[in-house]
Protein backbone atom coordinates (compact mmCIF):
# COMPACT_ATOMS: atom_id res chain seq x y z
CA UNK A 1 0.00 0.00 0.00
CA UNK A 2 1.21 3.53 -0.84
CA UNK A 3 2.62 6.02 2.06
CA UNK A 4 -0.99 7.87 3.24
CA UNK A 5 -0.91 11.37 3.38
CA UNK A 6 -2.85 13.21 6.08
CA UNK A 7 -4.87 16.46 4.88
CA UNK A 8 -2.42 19.38 6.07
CA UNK A 9 0.55 16.96 4.40
CA UNK A 10 -0.61 17.27 1.04
CA UNK A 11 -1.73 21.52 1.42
CA UNK A 12 1.95 21.59 2.92
CA UNK A 13 3.25 19.95 -0.53
CA UNK A 14 0.76 21.70 -2.70
CA UNK A 15 1.70 24.63 -1.32
CA UNK A 16 5.73 24.38 -1.41
CA UNK A 17 5.06 23.33 -4.87
CA UNK A 18 3.07 26.32 -5.98
CA UNK A 19 5.47 28.69 -4.66
CA UNK A 20 8.55 27.44 -5.97
CA UNK A 21 7.32 26.45 -9.63
CA UNK A 22 6.78 29.44 -11.39
CA UNK A 23 9.24 30.87 -13.68
CA UNK A 24 11.52 33.49 -12.72
CA UNK A 25 11.82 36.71 -14.00
CA UNK A 26 14.05 37.21 -16.73
CA UNK A 27 13.42 40.81 -18.57
CA UNK A 28 12.97 42.79 -15.23
CA UNK A 29 8.97 43.64 -15.32
CA UNK A 30 7.91 40.80 -12.34
CA UNK A 31 4.93 42.93 -11.91
CA UNK A 32 2.51 40.31 -13.55
CA UNK A 33 3.99 37.17 -11.80
CA UNK A 34 3.59 38.89 -8.55
CA UNK A 35 0.31 38.96 -9.61
CA UNK A 36 0.25 35.73 -10.63
CA UNK A 37 1.42 34.68 -7.10
CA UNK A 38 -0.05 37.09 -4.53
CA UNK A 39 -3.59 35.03 -6.18
CA UNK A 40 -2.25 31.71 -6.49
CA UNK A 41 -0.79 31.48 -2.74
CA UNK A 42 -3.88 33.30 -1.55
CA UNK A 43 -5.10 30.06 1.14
CA UNK A 44 -7.45 28.41 -0.86
CA UNK A 45 -8.86 24.66 -0.04
CA UNK A 46 -6.28 22.67 -2.35
CA UNK A 47 -9.66 20.54 -3.16
CA UNK A 48 -8.43 19.81 -6.38
CA UNK A 49 -5.01 19.51 -6.07
CA UNK A 50 -5.28 16.91 -3.56
CA UNK A 51 -8.10 14.99 -5.76
CA UNK A 52 -5.35 14.72 -8.65
CA UNK A 53 -3.02 13.34 -5.92
CA UNK A 54 -5.30 11.10 -3.65
CA UNK A 55 -6.84 9.32 -7.06
CA UNK A 56 -3.32 8.67 -8.11
CA UNK A 57 -2.09 7.21 -5.01
CA UNK A 58 -5.43 5.33 -4.40
CA UNK A 59 -4.91 3.58 -8.12
CA UNK A 60 -1.43 2.56 -6.60
CA UNK A 61 0.53 5.63 -8.52
CA UNK A 62 3.37 7.86 -7.11
CA UNK A 63 2.02 11.08 -6.19
CA UNK A 64 5.38 12.55 -7.35
CA UNK A 65 4.36 11.91 -10.63
CA UNK A 66 0.96 13.81 -10.40
CA UNK A 67 2.32 16.52 -8.18
CA UNK A 68 3.02 18.84 -11.51
CA UNK A 69 -0.89 17.67 -12.72
CA UNK A 70 -2.02 18.63 -9.34
CA UNK A 71 -0.45 22.23 -9.18
CA UNK A 72 -1.66 22.95 -13.30
CA UNK A 73 -5.45 22.26 -12.61
CA UNK A 74 -4.64 24.49 -9.33
CA UNK A 75 -3.41 27.29 -11.95
CA UNK A 76 -6.33 27.14 -13.76
CA UNK A 77 -8.94 26.88 -11.27
CA UNK A 78 -7.06 30.17 -10.09
CA UNK A 79 -7.10 32.14 -13.03
CA UNK A 80 -10.47 31.74 -13.38
CA UNK A 81 -10.88 33.30 -10.25
CA UNK A 82 -8.83 36.11 -11.20
CA UNK A 83 -10.80 37.11 -14.86
CA UNK A 84 -14.17 35.69 -12.77
CA UNK A 85 -13.70 38.76 -10.63
CA UNK A 86 -12.70 41.54 -13.34
CA UNK A 87 -14.81 44.36 -13.93
CA UNK A 88 -16.75 43.09 -17.12
CA UNK A 89 -17.66 39.64 -15.16
CA UNK A 90 -18.65 39.80 -11.04
CA UNK A 91 -16.57 42.75 -10.57
CA UNK A 92 -15.86 41.16 -7.19
CA UNK A 93 -13.60 43.62 -4.98
CA UNK A 94 -12.23 40.63 -2.32
CA UNK A 95 -11.41 37.21 -2.71
CA UNK A 96 -10.79 34.88 -0.09
CA UNK A 97 -10.62 38.10 2.36
CA UNK A 98 -8.00 40.47 0.43
CA UNK A 99 -8.44 42.82 -2.78
CA UNK A 100 -8.79 40.93 -5.81
CA UNK A 101 -5.71 40.46 -8.31
CA UNK A 102 -7.60 43.13 -10.46
CA UNK A 103 -7.63 46.07 -7.15
CA UNK A 104 -4.22 44.87 -6.13
CA UNK A 105 -2.76 45.43 -9.26
CA UNK A 106 -5.01 46.94 -11.83
CA UNK A 107 -7.69 45.36 -14.77
CA UNK A 108 -4.82 44.65 -17.38
CA UNK A 109 -2.43 43.16 -15.21
CA UNK A 110 -4.74 41.03 -13.70
CA UNK A 111 -5.84 40.09 -17.20
CA UNK A 112 -2.16 38.96 -18.13
CA UNK A 113 -1.86 37.25 -14.99
CA UNK A 114 -4.70 35.29 -15.58
CA UNK A 115 -3.54 34.52 -19.41
CA UNK A 116 -0.17 33.70 -17.75
CA UNK A 117 -1.38 30.83 -15.32
CA UNK A 118 -3.69 29.24 -18.21
CA UNK A 119 -0.63 28.98 -20.30
CA UNK A 120 1.57 28.44 -17.66
CA UNK A 121 -0.45 25.31 -16.52
CA UNK A 122 -0.08 23.92 -19.81
CA UNK A 123 3.73 24.96 -19.83
CA UNK A 124 4.58 23.12 -16.41
CA UNK A 125 2.17 19.75 -16.89
CA UNK A 126 4.15 19.39 -20.23
CA UNK A 127 7.28 20.00 -19.00
CA UNK A 128 6.60 16.73 -16.38
CA UNK A 129 5.15 15.33 -19.31
CA UNK A 130 8.30 14.68 -21.09
CA UNK A 131 9.94 14.19 -17.59
CA UNK A 132 7.68 10.70 -16.92
CA UNK A 133 8.42 7.11 -18.20
CA UNK A 134 4.90 7.02 -20.15
CA UNK A 135 4.66 10.18 -21.85
CA UNK A 136 1.17 8.99 -23.84
CA UNK A 137 -0.52 8.93 -20.02
CA UNK A 138 0.55 12.28 -19.47
CA UNK A 139 -0.55 13.64 -22.70
CA UNK A 140 -4.09 12.27 -22.26
CA UNK A 141 -4.03 13.95 -18.84
CA UNK A 142 -3.54 17.22 -20.54
CA UNK A 143 -6.26 16.26 -22.45
CA UNK A 144 -8.60 15.88 -19.83
CA UNK A 145 -7.59 19.16 -18.35
CA UNK A 146 -7.82 21.45 -21.28
CA UNK A 147 -11.08 20.22 -22.10
CA UNK A 148 -12.52 20.42 -19.11
CA UNK A 149 -11.03 24.04 -18.89
CA UNK A 150 -12.56 25.46 -22.17
CA UNK A 151 -15.82 25.71 -23.37
CA UNK A 152 -17.01 22.25 -23.54
CA UNK A 153 -16.15 22.45 -19.72
CA UNK A 154 -15.49 24.95 -17.34
CA UNK A 155 -15.80 28.09 -19.65
CA UNK A 156 -19.09 26.92 -21.14
CA UNK A 157 -20.46 27.02 -17.39
CA UNK A 158 -19.46 30.76 -17.33
CA UNK A 159 -21.28 31.36 -20.46
CA UNK A 160 -24.54 29.74 -19.31
CA UNK A 161 -24.17 31.73 -16.05
CA UNK A 162 -23.93 35.14 -17.69
CA UNK A 163 -26.46 34.28 -19.55
CA UNK A 164 -28.71 33.85 -16.41
CA UNK A 165 -27.64 37.01 -14.89
CA UNK A 166 -30.31 38.57 -13.17
CA UNK A 167 -32.95 35.78 -14.45
CA UNK A 168 -34.46 33.18 -12.37
CA UNK A 169 -33.62 30.06 -14.35
CA UNK A 170 -34.84 26.39 -14.07
CA UNK A 171 -33.49 23.51 -11.79
CA UNK A 172 -32.24 21.85 -14.98
CA UNK A 173 -30.70 24.90 -16.26
CA UNK A 174 -28.52 25.68 -12.63
CA UNK A 175 -27.72 21.87 -12.44
CA UNK A 176 -25.95 22.39 -16.07
CA UNK A 177 -24.79 25.54 -15.10
CA UNK A 178 -23.00 23.98 -12.10
CA UNK A 179 -22.03 21.03 -13.63
CA UNK A 180 -19.83 22.54 -16.30
CA UNK A 181 -17.97 25.96 -14.07
CA UNK A 182 -17.69 23.96 -10.63
CA UNK A 183 -17.60 20.51 -11.66
CA UNK A 184 -15.92 20.16 -15.09
CA UNK A 185 -12.45 20.81 -13.13
CA UNK A 186 -13.33 18.74 -10.52
CA UNK A 187 -14.03 16.26 -12.58
CA UNK A 188 -10.60 16.61 -14.21
CA UNK A 189 -8.79 16.49 -10.67
CA UNK A 190 -9.78 13.47 -10.40
CA UNK A 191 -9.88 11.74 -13.53
CA UNK A 192 -6.45 13.35 -14.16
CA UNK A 193 -5.30 11.23 -10.55
CA UNK A 194 -6.62 8.19 -11.84
CA UNK A 195 -4.96 8.67 -15.17
CA UNK A 196 -1.23 9.03 -13.82
CA UNK A 197 -1.80 6.57 -11.39
CA UNK A 198 -2.88 4.05 -14.30
CA UNK A 199 -5.87 3.18 -12.54
CA UNK A 200 -8.66 0.18 -14.20
CA UNK A 201 -11.68 1.27 -16.63
CA UNK A 202 -13.81 0.85 -13.63
CA UNK A 203 -11.55 3.13 -11.20
CA UNK A 204 -11.62 5.86 -13.95
CA UNK A 205 -15.63 5.54 -14.16
CA UNK A 206 -16.01 5.85 -10.23
CA UNK A 207 -13.74 9.01 -10.29
CA UNK A 208 -15.99 10.51 -12.79
CA UNK A 209 -18.87 9.43 -10.51
CA UNK A 210 -17.70 10.35 -7.52
CA UNK A 211 -16.26 14.04 -9.39
CA UNK A 212 -20.09 14.50 -10.25
CA UNK A 213 -21.84 14.19 -7.14
CA UNK A 214 -19.36 15.90 -5.38
CA UNK A 215 -18.88 18.95 -7.50
CA UNK A 216 -22.73 19.27 -7.25
CA UNK A 217 -23.13 18.95 -3.43
CA UNK A 218 -20.41 21.15 -3.17
CA UNK A 219 -22.15 23.75 -5.10
CA UNK A 220 -25.54 23.19 -2.95
CA UNK A 221 -23.41 23.49 0.20
CA UNK A 222 -22.28 26.68 -0.78
CA UNK A 223 -25.76 28.01 -1.77
CA UNK A 224 -27.00 26.80 1.61
CA UNK A 225 -23.67 28.46 3.16
CA UNK A 226 -24.65 31.57 1.40
CA UNK A 227 -28.36 32.13 2.96
CA UNK A 228 -27.31 30.83 6.70
CA UNK A 229 -24.50 33.12 6.70
CA UNK A 230 -26.81 36.10 5.55
CA UNK A 231 -29.41 35.49 8.31
CA UNK A 232 -26.79 34.58 10.87
CA UNK A 233 -25.23 37.63 10.41
CA UNK A 234 -27.84 39.71 8.78
CA UNK A 235 -30.89 38.44 9.45
CA UNK A 236 -31.97 38.53 5.46
CA UNK A 237 -34.73 36.53 4.63
CA UNK A 238 -33.77 33.21 3.49
CA UNK A 239 -34.94 32.72 -0.47
CA UNK A 240 -33.37 33.85 -3.41
CA UNK A 241 -30.10 35.81 -3.81
CA UNK A 242 -31.61 39.36 -3.47
CA UNK A 243 -28.78 41.46 -5.01
CA UNK A 244 -27.90 38.93 -8.14
CA UNK A 245 -31.41 37.94 -8.33
CA UNK A 246 -29.81 34.92 -8.99
CA UNK A 247 -31.58 31.50 -8.71
CA UNK A 248 -30.22 29.12 -6.00
CA UNK A 249 -30.61 25.53 -5.20
CA UNK A 250 -32.17 27.39 -1.71
CA UNK A 251 -34.22 29.64 -3.86
CA UNK A 252 -35.91 26.72 -6.04
CA UNK A 253 -36.28 24.43 -3.95
CA UNK A 254 -35.66 25.58 -0.04
CA UNK A 255 -32.91 24.94 2.83
CA UNK A 256 -34.26 21.75 3.66
CA UNK A 257 -34.84 19.66 0.45
CA UNK A 258 -31.74 21.31 -0.50
CA UNK A 259 -29.85 19.97 2.60
CA UNK A 260 -31.61 16.68 1.93
CA UNK A 261 -29.55 16.76 -1.55
CA UNK A 262 -26.44 17.73 -0.78
CA UNK A 263 -26.77 14.76 1.70
CA UNK A 264 -27.98 12.03 -0.83
CA UNK A 265 -25.22 13.81 -2.83
CA UNK A 266 -22.28 13.00 -0.75
CA UNK A 267 -23.81 9.73 0.02
CA UNK A 268 -23.42 8.65 -3.72
CA UNK A 269 -20.18 10.42 -3.92
CA UNK A 270 -18.80 8.12 -1.18
CA UNK A 271 -20.27 4.59 -2.51
CA UNK A 272 -18.55 5.42 -5.94
CA UNK A 273 -14.98 5.45 -3.70
CA UNK A 274 -15.86 1.50 -2.93
CA UNK A 275 -13.94 1.10 -6.90
CA UNK A 276 -10.88 2.42 -5.01
CA UNK A 277 -9.35 -0.28 -1.50
CA UNK A 278 -7.79 2.38 0.47
CA UNK A 279 -10.13 5.06 0.35
CA UNK A 280 -10.27 6.38 3.83
CA UNK A 281 -8.97 9.43 3.79
CA UNK A 282 -11.53 10.76 1.25
CA UNK A 283 -14.40 9.79 2.30
CA UNK A 284 -13.61 11.92 5.69
CA UNK A 285 -12.85 14.99 3.03
CA UNK A 286 -16.01 14.24 0.92
CA UNK A 287 -17.63 13.97 4.49
CA UNK A 288 -16.12 17.50 5.58
CA UNK A 289 -16.64 18.58 3.21
CA UNK A 290 -20.88 18.34 3.31
CA UNK A 291 -20.64 20.06 6.80
CA UNK A 292 -18.27 22.79 6.40
CA UNK A 293 -19.23 25.81 7.77
CA UNK A 294 -17.30 28.26 5.28
CA UNK B 1 11.20 15.79 -51.81
CA UNK B 2 7.78 16.68 -50.45
CA UNK B 3 4.80 17.68 -52.23
CA UNK B 4 5.42 21.81 -52.27
CA UNK B 5 2.38 24.16 -51.30
CA UNK B 6 1.79 28.14 -52.85
CA UNK B 7 0.98 30.75 -50.58
CA UNK B 8 -2.63 30.32 -51.57
CA UNK B 9 -2.98 26.48 -50.88
CA UNK B 10 -1.82 27.31 -47.51
CA UNK B 11 -4.15 29.99 -46.66
CA UNK B 12 -6.57 27.71 -47.81
CA UNK B 13 -6.08 24.35 -46.16
CA UNK B 14 -5.02 26.43 -42.89
CA UNK B 15 -8.57 28.22 -42.97
CA UNK B 16 -10.45 25.47 -43.75
CA UNK B 17 -9.14 23.66 -41.06
CA UNK B 18 -9.87 26.57 -38.41
CA UNK B 19 -13.19 26.54 -40.05
CA UNK B 20 -13.80 22.94 -39.29
CA UNK B 21 -12.25 22.30 -35.82
CA UNK B 22 -13.75 24.36 -33.31
CA UNK B 23 -15.65 22.15 -30.92
CA UNK B 24 -19.70 22.30 -31.40
CA UNK B 25 -21.98 23.68 -28.75
CA UNK B 26 -23.72 21.16 -26.36
CA UNK B 27 -25.24 23.17 -24.15
CA UNK B 28 -26.93 25.54 -25.97
CA UNK B 29 -25.24 28.67 -25.94
CA UNK B 30 -23.32 29.40 -28.78
CA UNK B 31 -22.53 32.82 -28.46
CA UNK B 32 -18.72 32.16 -27.07
CA UNK B 33 -18.14 30.19 -30.01
CA UNK B 34 -19.42 32.81 -32.44
CA UNK B 35 -17.13 35.32 -30.72
CA UNK B 36 -13.86 32.61 -31.00
CA UNK B 37 -15.12 32.26 -34.64
CA UNK B 38 -15.63 35.84 -35.34
CA UNK B 39 -12.40 36.90 -34.23
CA UNK B 40 -10.28 33.58 -35.57
CA UNK B 41 -11.88 33.96 -39.39
CA UNK B 42 -11.08 37.15 -39.55
CA UNK B 43 -8.87 36.91 -42.53
CA UNK B 44 -5.37 37.06 -40.75
CA UNK B 45 -1.99 36.56 -42.66
CA UNK B 46 -1.54 33.35 -41.51
CA UNK B 47 1.71 33.55 -41.32
CA UNK B 48 2.51 31.57 -38.21
CA UNK B 49 0.90 28.69 -38.69
CA UNK B 50 2.00 28.90 -42.56
CA UNK B 51 5.41 28.95 -41.19
CA UNK B 52 5.13 25.67 -39.05
CA UNK B 53 3.41 23.59 -41.94
CA UNK B 54 6.72 24.87 -44.20
CA UNK B 55 9.70 23.82 -41.44
CA UNK B 56 7.62 20.93 -41.18
CA UNK B 57 7.64 20.72 -45.05
CA UNK B 58 11.32 21.67 -45.48
CA UNK B 59 12.87 19.18 -42.67
CA UNK B 60 10.94 15.89 -44.73
CA UNK B 61 7.73 15.83 -42.60
CA UNK B 62 4.25 15.19 -43.50
CA UNK B 63 2.11 18.80 -42.67
CA UNK B 64 -0.76 16.65 -42.02
CA UNK B 65 1.28 15.77 -38.69
CA UNK B 66 1.18 19.61 -38.30
CA UNK B 67 -1.29 20.83 -39.13
CA UNK B 68 -3.39 20.94 -35.41
CA UNK B 69 -0.18 22.93 -33.98
CA UNK B 70 -0.42 25.43 -37.15
CA UNK B 71 -4.40 25.63 -35.71
CA UNK B 72 -3.36 26.09 -32.06
CA UNK B 73 -0.69 28.69 -32.81
CA UNK B 74 -2.97 30.77 -34.99
CA UNK B 75 -5.81 30.17 -32.06
CA UNK B 76 -3.39 31.91 -29.47
CA UNK B 77 -2.47 34.62 -32.10
CA UNK B 78 -6.39 35.13 -32.22
CA UNK B 79 -6.79 34.89 -28.28
CA UNK B 80 -3.59 37.79 -27.58
CA UNK B 81 -5.33 39.87 -30.12
CA UNK B 82 -8.85 40.03 -28.48
CA UNK B 83 -7.41 40.33 -25.33
CA UNK B 84 -5.05 43.31 -26.14
CA UNK B 85 -8.07 45.02 -27.99
CA UNK B 86 -10.12 44.72 -24.85
CA UNK B 87 -10.96 48.27 -23.05
CA UNK B 88 -8.36 47.67 -20.08
CA UNK B 89 -5.57 46.65 -22.54
CA UNK B 90 -5.51 49.03 -26.18
CA UNK B 91 -9.05 49.62 -26.19
CA UNK B 92 -9.12 49.25 -29.61
CA UNK B 93 -12.35 49.44 -31.03
CA UNK B 94 -11.21 48.25 -34.88
CA UNK B 95 -9.51 44.96 -35.84
CA UNK B 96 -8.64 44.46 -39.50
CA UNK B 97 -11.71 46.88 -40.76
CA UNK B 98 -13.88 44.93 -38.58
CA UNK B 99 -15.39 46.30 -35.20
CA UNK B 100 -13.31 43.87 -31.99
CA UNK B 101 -14.36 41.15 -30.37
CA UNK B 102 -15.68 42.94 -27.52
CA UNK B 103 -17.21 45.31 -29.76
CA UNK B 104 -19.21 42.85 -31.48
CA UNK B 105 -20.01 40.42 -28.46
CA UNK B 106 -19.71 42.48 -25.61
CA UNK B 107 -16.63 42.87 -23.06
CA UNK B 108 -17.51 39.78 -20.80
CA UNK B 109 -17.91 37.29 -23.62
CA UNK B 110 -14.73 38.42 -25.26
CA UNK B 111 -12.69 37.76 -22.64
CA UNK B 112 -14.20 34.28 -22.24
CA UNK B 113 -13.54 33.72 -25.72
CA UNK B 114 -10.11 34.55 -25.62
CA UNK B 115 -9.59 32.72 -22.98
CA UNK B 116 -11.35 29.44 -24.68
CA UNK B 117 -9.35 29.68 -27.65
CA UNK B 118 -6.22 29.39 -25.41
CA UNK B 119 -7.30 26.67 -23.84
CA UNK B 120 -8.73 24.75 -27.08
CA UNK B 121 -5.40 25.81 -28.76
CA UNK B 122 -3.75 23.18 -26.59
CA UNK B 123 -7.04 20.65 -26.11
CA UNK B 124 -6.75 20.48 -30.06
CA UNK B 125 -2.77 20.24 -30.35
CA UNK B 126 -3.13 17.80 -27.63
CA UNK B 127 -5.94 15.52 -29.02
CA UNK B 128 -3.50 15.36 -32.63
CA UNK B 129 -0.75 14.72 -30.08
CA UNK B 130 -2.31 11.28 -29.29
CA UNK B 131 -2.76 10.21 -32.77
CA UNK B 132 0.65 10.84 -33.57
CA UNK B 133 2.99 8.21 -33.62
CA UNK B 134 5.57 9.82 -31.98
CA UNK B 135 3.82 11.11 -28.97
CA UNK B 136 7.63 12.60 -27.23
CA UNK B 137 7.80 15.29 -30.26
CA UNK B 138 4.14 16.78 -30.06
CA UNK B 139 4.69 16.84 -26.63
CA UNK B 140 7.84 18.76 -27.15
CA UNK B 141 5.95 20.77 -29.22
CA UNK B 142 3.19 21.59 -26.96
CA UNK B 143 5.47 22.78 -24.51
CA UNK B 144 7.73 25.42 -27.21
CA UNK B 145 4.11 26.81 -27.65
CA UNK B 146 3.23 26.74 -24.01
CA UNK B 147 6.43 28.53 -22.71
CA UNK B 148 6.99 30.47 -26.18
CA UNK B 149 2.95 32.14 -25.35
CA UNK B 150 3.73 32.52 -21.71
CA UNK B 151 4.99 34.66 -19.42
CA UNK B 152 8.29 34.62 -20.61
CA UNK B 153 7.59 34.92 -24.29
CA UNK B 154 4.29 36.91 -25.57
CA UNK B 155 2.73 37.56 -22.24
CA UNK B 156 5.88 38.98 -20.98
CA UNK B 157 6.10 41.36 -24.17
CA UNK B 158 3.08 42.49 -23.17
CA UNK B 159 3.59 43.38 -19.49
CA UNK B 160 6.61 45.08 -20.92
CA UNK B 161 4.54 47.07 -23.27
CA UNK B 162 2.28 48.09 -20.61
CA UNK B 163 5.03 49.46 -18.35
CA UNK B 164 6.42 51.80 -21.53
CA UNK B 165 3.10 52.98 -21.85
CA UNK B 166 2.97 56.93 -22.65
CA UNK B 167 6.94 56.83 -22.46
CA UNK B 168 9.73 56.90 -24.60
CA UNK B 169 11.96 54.20 -24.09
CA UNK B 170 15.51 52.58 -25.10
CA UNK B 171 16.33 50.72 -28.95
CA UNK B 172 17.30 47.60 -26.40
CA UNK B 173 13.62 47.89 -24.10
CA UNK B 174 11.86 47.82 -27.76
CA UNK B 175 13.84 44.98 -29.48
CA UNK B 176 13.10 43.28 -25.87
CA UNK B 177 9.59 44.05 -26.09
CA UNK B 178 9.33 42.98 -29.60
CA UNK B 179 11.45 40.23 -29.65
CA UNK B 180 8.84 38.51 -26.74
CA UNK B 181 5.66 40.21 -27.65
CA UNK B 182 5.56 39.17 -31.83
CA UNK B 183 8.96 37.26 -31.76
CA UNK B 184 8.08 34.43 -29.55
CA UNK B 185 5.54 32.82 -31.23
CA UNK B 186 7.12 33.31 -34.60
CA UNK B 187 9.99 31.55 -33.48
CA UNK B 188 7.27 29.22 -31.46
CA UNK B 189 5.79 28.33 -35.03
CA UNK B 190 8.92 27.96 -36.82
CA UNK B 191 10.60 25.84 -34.01
CA UNK B 192 7.33 23.41 -33.87
CA UNK B 193 7.46 22.57 -37.46
CA UNK B 194 11.08 21.70 -37.20
CA UNK B 195 10.02 19.58 -34.31
CA UNK B 196 7.16 17.64 -35.77
CA UNK B 197 8.71 17.18 -39.11
CA UNK B 198 12.32 15.82 -36.84
CA UNK B 199 14.70 18.04 -38.47
CA UNK B 200 18.29 17.71 -36.93
CA UNK B 201 19.45 19.85 -34.45
CA UNK B 202 21.05 22.17 -36.85
CA UNK B 203 17.94 22.81 -38.86
CA UNK B 204 16.51 23.78 -35.56
CA UNK B 205 18.84 26.25 -34.50
CA UNK B 206 18.52 27.11 -38.17
CA UNK B 207 14.99 27.89 -37.48
CA UNK B 208 15.01 29.45 -34.39
CA UNK B 209 17.39 32.43 -36.14
CA UNK B 210 15.07 32.22 -38.85
CA UNK B 211 12.80 33.45 -36.59
CA UNK B 212 14.38 35.96 -34.75
CA UNK B 213 15.43 38.06 -37.73
CA UNK B 214 11.81 37.63 -39.34
CA UNK B 215 9.73 39.03 -35.79
CA UNK B 216 12.46 41.67 -35.84
CA UNK B 217 12.22 43.08 -39.53
CA UNK B 218 8.36 41.97 -39.38
CA UNK B 219 8.13 44.32 -36.38
CA UNK B 220 10.26 47.29 -38.30
CA UNK B 221 8.19 47.09 -41.20
CA UNK B 222 4.95 47.77 -39.24
CA UNK B 223 6.45 50.59 -37.56
CA UNK B 224 7.47 52.15 -41.17
CA UNK B 225 4.23 51.36 -42.44
CA UNK B 226 2.06 52.74 -39.63
CA UNK B 227 4.38 56.21 -40.59
CA UNK B 228 4.37 56.19 -44.21
CA UNK B 229 0.52 55.26 -44.43
CA UNK B 230 0.67 58.27 -42.04
CA UNK B 231 2.31 60.69 -44.18
CA UNK B 232 0.64 59.72 -47.35
CA UNK B 233 -3.16 59.47 -45.57
CA UNK B 234 -2.97 62.35 -43.60
CA UNK B 235 0.57 64.45 -44.14
CA UNK B 236 1.38 64.29 -40.40
CA UNK B 237 5.10 64.07 -39.95
CA UNK B 238 7.53 61.17 -39.76
CA UNK B 239 8.89 60.75 -36.28
CA UNK B 240 7.47 59.33 -32.65
CA UNK B 241 4.01 57.95 -32.65
CA UNK B 242 2.05 61.15 -31.07
CA UNK B 243 -0.56 59.61 -30.18
CA UNK B 244 0.44 56.91 -28.14
CA UNK B 245 3.61 58.65 -27.04
CA UNK B 246 5.35 55.15 -27.74
CA UNK B 247 9.06 54.83 -29.74
CA UNK B 248 8.87 53.13 -32.21
CA UNK B 249 11.86 51.98 -34.52
CA UNK B 250 11.38 55.27 -36.67
CA UNK B 251 11.67 57.61 -33.72
CA UNK B 252 14.46 56.29 -32.30
CA UNK B 253 16.23 55.59 -35.87
CA UNK B 254 14.28 57.42 -38.22
CA UNK B 255 13.16 55.89 -41.36
CA UNK B 256 16.44 55.07 -43.81
CA UNK B 257 17.58 53.88 -40.66
CA UNK B 258 14.94 51.59 -39.95
CA UNK B 259 14.79 50.62 -43.29
CA UNK B 260 18.23 49.13 -43.84
CA UNK B 261 18.34 47.33 -40.10
CA UNK B 262 14.76 45.50 -41.78
CA UNK B 263 16.68 44.82 -44.94
CA UNK B 264 19.72 43.84 -42.78
CA UNK B 265 17.62 41.06 -40.91
CA UNK B 266 15.26 39.95 -43.97
CA UNK B 267 18.72 38.75 -45.46
CA UNK B 268 20.04 37.46 -42.37
CA UNK B 269 16.65 35.60 -41.87
CA UNK B 270 16.73 34.23 -45.48
CA UNK B 271 20.45 33.15 -44.91
CA UNK B 272 19.82 31.35 -42.29
CA UNK B 273 17.45 29.09 -44.39
CA UNK B 274 20.36 27.48 -45.70
CA UNK B 275 20.23 24.58 -43.67
CA UNK B 276 16.98 23.41 -45.57
CA UNK B 277 17.20 22.44 -49.18
CA UNK B 278 13.73 23.24 -50.66
CA UNK B 279 13.53 26.57 -49.31
CA UNK B 280 12.17 28.42 -52.58
CA UNK B 281 9.15 29.22 -51.17
CA UNK B 282 10.09 30.72 -48.00
CA UNK B 283 12.70 32.99 -49.17
CA UNK B 284 9.76 34.20 -51.46
CA UNK B 285 7.60 34.49 -48.39
CA UNK B 286 10.53 36.20 -46.46
CA UNK B 287 10.93 38.80 -49.27
CA UNK B 288 7.01 39.52 -49.40
CA UNK B 289 6.93 40.06 -46.00
CA UNK B 290 9.70 42.61 -46.03
CA UNK B 291 8.35 44.41 -49.15
CA UNK B 292 4.56 44.64 -48.08
CA UNK B 293 2.45 47.49 -48.11
CA UNK B 294 -0.31 46.71 -45.32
Amino acid sequence: MNKRYSLDEYIALINQKLDSCLPACSYGEPVVLEAMKYSLMNGGKRIRPILTLEFCRMCGGDIDDALAFACAIEMIHTYSLIHDDLPCMDNDTMRRGKPSCHVAYGESYALLAGDALLTYAFEYATKSALALTDPQCAVEAIKILSSCAGVSGMIGGQVVDLKSEGKSVSLDTLQTMDSLKTGALIKAAALMGTVIGKGSPEQKEAAVRYAENLGQAFQIVDDILDVTADEAVLGKPVGSDKESGKSTYVSLLGLEKSQRIADELTQQAIQSLDAFQDNGFLIELTKSLASRKN
